[in-house]
């Protein structure tokens, strides 16, 4: 279905910081009780920057401000964030606090306060400890290389239980580009984008306009895509910067290499997804559903994202029982066009329904199957050439204790 | 909200069989191990009928049937319920199963095959066990009283804990009309009907098509407003039958007394959704959401519904988690018109937001009400005069434990 671009790299010692002139930064200022939880992403110059928000109506401070700052001339250089405190539903005081995070940075790094993002993620409706804020600024230190990205992506972590890093390079104009990229997630995760952090860099030259069509187009097959329990958070972001430093012509839907840059990017959200859904809260495996024959792409997707979503297809994973029969009852509701009589899935290799009815399979085979770490399930529709991927995770015990007690 | 009827009761020894002309039965027939797994519904004469039925595209094969024969002649006679078994995705074989089913009950009864409606509950894309069936349907001595009655609503049940019955009368033109209803319901439970059956019987005299208007009216703001776990399931169906022997008027809109009559059928649908929402897969609680100022009534309910199935939201009452921001969340993402800050949120009596932003209140009093098993969450969006109510439950390591090992 996907181009396959050999020119596209994975790279080791993937981290936020990889791009040319960026440095990264992560440290303790006392939001949380021991972890760290303040972090600063700097870039050498300017960068074009575009964005992307959670559709939920009530939406966070830090996420108004950091609109407005992109709005303005269309570029960042810096992003604050913090974990501990969502410093959502905070009202006036939350907006003042959100811009006194931007203004403060601002003033630390030299720069105006509209080329400085605020991003926030944690408890809802507690004022942010500005104390510990306005203690921690001052001391965050920016650096290139491992440690500063290492620092940051741990520091911009809530329920997570591991940090989330990707980095690929590719050629463009005879030029190397790297797309590097770190986020947060676990509970509250759904499409459209919730509860989740997402952090991209790179030091390819592309307009904010660009950028921003090239982010959506991606986030839409990616972020939206995953799903841990169909919350959709007030603090969610992706934003991507870039500041062309890689010397690369500008990239433009009529560059040569356009799609092989979508194509980089599309890999850089999509590992970060894929990270964001195995790590889901109480999580034991990363379920991938992959629906084709759907009228359309979009109508794929959508089947796709309701099975993961389904909490009787989740548990089901995790208590490795192969009831196909939760995959066609969500199939059925997922209000995409379709015929019942018509419908195949596959659980790992293994066909369970065709036509929509049961076929022979081997429980024992499939309950060994489904005892692996990353479990997929296939649809075919029948209907058209659609094609769409979702991720999620299996739907556990921990869930429920992390949940049930997440404030106390 | 609600006009208050003084002349409607509700009746104790309420079951199913209790308005005049009905009888009842349940037996164990082999689909299950050991509990009750085949019941008959019958009138004395036959009844005017309606049903509503699953929105999921994938539907089983004796709501086919069932549909089909009120469909003929608006009429129903009887009703055969089996547990154990859905016959869903069970292709040609199952449905010719469930027209047997359908046959070998008129049959035995003396009546005419289209007078017969068929449900199945249980697993999905089993053949169905006609052994079973063929040797339980003979011995089905359905009879008036609270035996056959209490019979009947236990054999209808999967993973319910309890059997859910409840009754009412009501005097119209100086006779006395009693609507009776039994359901079960459990897991797969949403609104728009999620695998829950519903039967509810009335000696009430009303046309079919005036009796299908009711039910849909009536099924929006109780059925279809309660919501265990999101998935929809293949084999849900409401079907009420109205044998018109208690000799009142025949029932229309026209009638003086239709909006008693209406309000007496609420009541029915009411505790039977409540029962079924407070009996959810491992629940512990019954959350009632009370949205009040949206700008219509759909979108009052529309909210309710969306905070009430927020996992997070059950998640935290059942850990006693005075977690109003997930409340707020949910309100934000339920695509009503909001403005964010203009939101009430009360847990119980006591106000937690108020114009979008926490008031401080007693957590250790909110912990104590959090305790209770019947928790009202009430929301109000000063938008409008739309006012709605929807009914769930808690989400426990118990939903996790039953819906892990369903099948096994």
């Amino acid at each position: 279905m996907t181009t396959v671009y050999p020119s596209i790299k994975r790279i080791s010692g993937n981290n936020i910081a990889s791009p040319i002139g960026y440095r990264a930064a992560g440290l303790h200022c006392g939001i949380k009780h021991k972890k760290n939880d303040l972090a600063l992403l700097v870039s050498d110059v300017p960068a074009n920057a575009a964005g992307v928000y959670t559709t939920n109506v009530v939406q966070a401070a830090p996420l108004l401000v950091t609109k407005e700052a992109i709005a303005k001339t269309g570029k960042m250089q810096a992003i604050i964030v913090n974990s501990g405190n969502a410093n959502a539903c905070t009202g006036k005081q939350g907006f003042a606090d959100a811009r006194t995070m931007q203004n403060m940075t601002a003033q630390q790094l030299g720069i105006e306060d509209h080329l400085v993002g605020v991003a926030s993620t944690g408890v809802i409706g507690e004022k942010m400890p500005m104390d510990c804020i306005k203690n921690g600024i001052p001391r965050l230190e920016p650096a290139v290389g491992l440690k500063g990205s290492i620092d940051f992506s741990q520091s911009i972590l809530t329920t997570d239980t591991v940090s989330k890093n990707t980095a690929y390079r590719v050629d463009i104009d005879g030029k190397t580009v790297t797309i590097a990229g770190t986020a947060k997630g676990s509970g509250m995760i759904h499409p459209n984008m919730a509860t989740m952090l997402g952090f991209i860099t790179t030091d390819a030259a592309i307009e904010s306009k660009d950028l921003h069509a090239a982010l959506t187009s991606v986030v839409d097959r990616t972020f939206n895509s995953i799903t841990v329990d169909g919350d959709t958070s007030t603090n969610d972001m992706v934003v991507v910067m870039a500041n062309g430093l890689a010397g690369n012509n500008t990239l433009s839907p009529s560059h040569p290499d356009w799609a092989v840059f979508l194509q980089t990017l599309l890999h850089v959200c999509e590992d970060l997804g894929k990270m964001i859904a195995k790590d889901g809260e109480g999580a034991t495996k990363l379920i991938e559903v992959e629906v084709s024959g759907a009228i359309n792409d979009t109508e794929a997707r959508s089947i796709a994202k309701t099975v993961v979503g389904s909490p009787l297809v989740k548990t089901a994973v995790f208590g490795c029982d192969a009831n196909w029969g939760r995959i066609l009852a969500a199939v059925g509701y997922s209000g995409a066009t379709l015929d019942p009589n018509a419908i195949l899935i596959q659980i790992g290799s293994m066909t369970v329904v065709e036509a929509g009815e049961p076929v022979p399979f081997s429980e024992d085979e499939l309950i060994e199957y489904l005892k692996q770490p990353e479990i997929k399930l296939k649809v075919d529709v029948h209907q058209g050439n659609g094609h769409g991927l979702a991720w999620g995770c299996d739907l556990t015990y921990d869930y429920v204790q992390i949940n049930a007690s997440y404030r106390t």
